[in-house]
């Protein structure tokens, strides 16, 4: 079950027809600010504008003739659904994507568009809605994280980095699967560079788990980095950060706040508050780099309705 | 007065140490939308903003000891008057700024950060303050474009795009100094691809010029494209326009409005409105390209309080 470099490697193969290539920049606007050499990885550019394709379409490709006649079922109301209905549309497999009640029309709608099936839940009820729906109509749910093809999906973009020998790569975190990827990418390629993830303060299942050396839950609490809201490492997951990850932090919602809007004013790049977190922890004084090391920070997508850049009235 | 490869070339060396080479980033996003290729080059990541710094730098980096010591004034409310300010600051010299009193605070503001001295004066006096501000103090005036080093600056732009072999370069065009300089840089290293002129249709100046086989002023008139508002080409600039420019197109405001939209929501990335009108010449079908074809479009600049972003009501 442990994803290796090789797995990347192929799972870079196999997506590549399907996913953007997306731009590595030196964004010079924010050296300053930041004290250090600013580069932004921009899967805000990546097709459904978040890196949770890559995972998604290595996951679904490497499905049977039956499964994919049978059609496929997630749970998100995020950037992974959107991933697994582009995926399904983009093959021609039947998708269904269940939904939380509480999602936003914006996030709906985004699903919608790929032409996928939408049931609504309780957010309590969303996995056992899926799994029903899986047993029911016999299809294969595609998670979110924590499955090797997926973790070896989104390892790809670390392939993608690796020749700009960076001092540092910074990954935004929630159930793992980004970071399990970029750093077992990494380090396997013999990057002798930093990984560092960063989570929610409200939010630390890493730093936490990591701590005790083990897989620890957090209590679920509120955050505006809606894309970061697991509150468990995933069990894959664990073992590979543990084994790959140099450090993980935690950051303030506000600082995420004035990232976003530090990346849209002074960057010139609209993401989501989620992805931010990594500027958001220099900015906060918590990650520290000198002026003349490279840093890359993993904007990990741009789903936003521009209603939600809650600093435009500031 | 001609502008040549050989200046260009020289001026990228001089203004090195002062620009960015700006990312020239495949924006897939807006690929199928377009239906074709789209590159932009980020001129908005340029420091202040805007690719103006570039001419100014190589005008200003070339005065003798005693004109920098004397000091320098411009007039330009906009990205000239923020460039040549930042320039002066960061070479040591004295600058004045004249601005009409229409001038928006965030502009001002902006003009003021790099600490130079701001003289108000009515829209139609400026000139006519910059010349005697200049009489009265022995200052060297930086004109915004007509002027062979200032075109020079703004070619470097055609040295960093010219490796990836376009079909065609689409240039925001007001006096004709950014698209004289990258015409000259491109068509002099032998580039075999189109290059395009797109101007507001409420200043037709370089379309009616080119038609009449000289310069002619248009009626001032409105647009929304508030860095595009020259009504007259430059002198120096017309021939080369005349002899490297393959066609010059005109846009209307809302397209622009439209495209400025698309690059943010879609593109992820936030520009001024003027220099969205290459991507609005697209979308009005005025210039319709092949999907395998690679067209760069100049995004020119980035100076804009997000209070400027008319659509956010939408």
């Amino acid at each position: 079950m442990t994803v290796t470099l090789e797995d990347i490697r192929e799972a870079e193969q196999l997506i590549a027809p399907h996913i953007v290539k997306t731009p590595l920049v030196h964004l010079h606007p924010l050296d300053q600010i930041l004290g250090t050499q600013v580069y932004v990885k921009l899967e805000n550019m990546q097709n459904t504008h978040a890196f949770k394709i890559r995972g998604a379409m290595n996951k679904i490709l490497r499905l049977t003739n039956e499964e994919k006649e049978n059609g496929i079922v997630a749970s998100s109301s995020g950037n992974h659904g959107q991933a697994v209905a582009f995926a399904a549309k983009k093959l021609g497999i039947h998708a269904t994507i269940v939904i939380p009640e509480t999602a936003t029309q914006f996030k709906i709608n985004a699903i919608r568009q790929h032409g996928a099936e939408v049931v609504f839940s309780t957010v309590e009820d969303r996995f056992k809605v899926t799994r029903e729906l899986s047993d029911k109509f016999n299809y294969t749910i595609i998670p979110p994280f924590d499955d090797p093809h997926i973790t070896a999906g989104q390892g790809t973009i670390g392939l993608e980095i690796l020749d700009e020998h960076f001092d540092a790569v910074i990954v935004p975190v929630s159930g793992g699967g980004l970071i399990g990827g970029i750093s077992t990418a990494l380090k396997e390629s013999g990057f002798s560079g930093k990984i560092i993830g960063a989570e929610p303060e409200s939010l630390p299942r890493y730093s936490e788990s990591l701590k005790n050396g083990r897989r620890t839950k957090v209590p679920t609490a509120p955050t505006i980095a809606d894309a970061l809201v697991v509150n468990e490492p995933g069990k894959i997951n664990f073992p590979v950060v543990q084994k790959y990850v140099d450090e993980c932090v935690t950051v303030s919602d506000s600082a995420m706040q004035h990232a976003q809007k530090l990346l849209l004013t002074e960057g010139k790049i609209l993401s989501e508050v989620s992805s931010c977190i990594g500027i958001a922890a220099v900015l906060e004084g918590t990650l520290k780099f000198k002026p003349d090391e490279k840093i890359c920070f993993i904007i990990s997508g741009g789903n936003l309705s521009l209603n939600q850049l809650n600093f435009l009235e500031n």
